[in-house]
């Protein structure tokens, strides 16, 4: 079986400048892949910036234009690359993803389902697909950004759908420790799966963001993680060391779905609480 | 708004003798509710011990007799109990736990749901009822016992239904430090709820537990924590600051039932990835 060695890329990038954000891009998909990597993730809106405010219409125009360079980006350097983009559609803006893979073909792209604050139900509207997959490397790869991951149904759903690796550019402002530190490898245990969370550094229109990128997996136990500062994150997803935690750990088998009311609009039929 | 002092009784008890074990849950409440607390939580099966295997349907059978008693110790000390024990109904064997009020009268009644590893499958038959609550001190409680409050599904769904403070009777073993450090405190702070998770300590029957008994709480920082050895930690479930969090920390309203297709047997409607 594979084992995939991904490239975090945590980072600011250069917020306003889509060309800038290419060049480094370029870059550090050089490095990542001289590191050995077969995938380099960037963070949430890399391309653009995140707190641009005002200039995302435009800028997403830009990102549009240069997803061909992204795409050629990554075949010049035989690397998979995830990246986050503001993307324009019917009109509505979207807080998006894509992934493309190391020929250079575009594998998938997700736009972020659960909005995080004013600021993004600001500018952005949601997308309505929760799930969205690529294969990669011998892998199954799954796409979501930032707030989607600690929402524990939207990773369930993955890891039920065969997701092996969650790809996931963040923009994690402070505070917000407990969430890089406690949720994310929490989610990665709880649902037996690896997740690559690459964040944004530094201040940028009011946010300060906490970098902690990490490659979070099913053992329970830390991954790779990045301080506060830009750094190029790597780490290795073992595919052998996956199934053995997933057969050692049953939590996917073990669940009762039959029991869990959460999102089911009808009344729970049979459950009735024995007399106390 | 009242704040509910809770006591959590970390403790290997006497494992195989109900009697002791009922001499210790009055000895602990009465410091329990000397430091103030309204409520004490006892571990998993504390009643009858854990890793006592065949005794078990017998113990189960001494310990619905020591119902009337725990009820009594609860009046004694004017503290509600949170207790775990074995229960026999209708030729089957269930892991459950029960709530007696703080004036003795029984409140509500939890058999396990998720049964953990070929031990608890040998002996016990699962629940079929996910959601157990009951009011106390002004709070909605309810009632999960140790590898249930492992899915995300069960505390999500208790959290919709309103519970503001989980009473976990715990049996965790070794190695399982993650799941009380790191999986717990991501429960209360995913699902906005506080989480009393009271843990058996020693060895015991080929178990090695780890206590780490915690009260973890919304706020997505550490609560109170025991160590290894046996302790009665303290906290307090401040429901301010519930009603805060839970305000400033938008999760159980940012959720997108629709989209979560994991307990859904049918096809999702609508759902269309984006073209790459």
């Amino acid at each position: 079986m594979p084992t995939l060695r991904a490239a975090l890329l945590q980072s600011q990038g250069r917020p306003g400048s889509v060309p800038a954000n290419l060049e480094l891009l370029d870059a550090e998909a050089a490095r990542a892949a001289a590191a050995g990597a077969g995938l380099l993730v960037a963070p949430e809106l890399f391309l653009t910036g995140y707190g641009v405010g005002e200039a995302l219409p435009r800028l997403a125009r830009e990102a549009r234009d240069a997803e061909a360079e992204v795409d050629r980006i990554a075949a010049r350097h035989r690397i998979a690359l995830a990246c986050g983009l503001p993307e324009e559609d019917g009109g509505a803006l979207y807080n998006a993803a894509r992934l493309t893979g190391p020929d250079g073909r575009p594998l998938a792209r997700y736009r972020k389902t659960h909005l995080w604050g004013p600021y993004e139900h600001t500018w952005f509207t949601p997308g309505d697909t929760a799930l969205v997959q690529a294969r990669l490397h011998g892998l199954t790869v799954g796409l979501l950004i930032c707030y989607d991951v600690e929402f524990p149904e939207m990773v369930r759903a993955h890891a039920l759908a065969g997701t092996d690796l969650l790809l996931v550019p963040t923009a994690l402002p402070a505070p917000g420790r407990f969430i890089a530190e406690t949720l994310v490898p929490a989610r990665a245990f709880e649902s037996q799966l690896h997740i690559a969370y690459a964040n944004r550094t530094g201040h940028e229109g009011g946010f300060d963001f906490v970098g902690l990128s990490t490659l979070a997996g099913p053992a329970g136990h830390p991954g790779p993680r990045a301080g506060a500062a830009p750094e190029l994150l790597v780490g290795d997803v073992d595919t052998d060391a996956l199934a053995a935690s997933r057969t050692a750990n049953t939590y996917l088998a073990d669940r009762r779905p039959g029991l869990y009311p959460a999102d089911r609009q009808d009344a729970l039929p049979g459950q009735e609480a024995p007399a106390p």
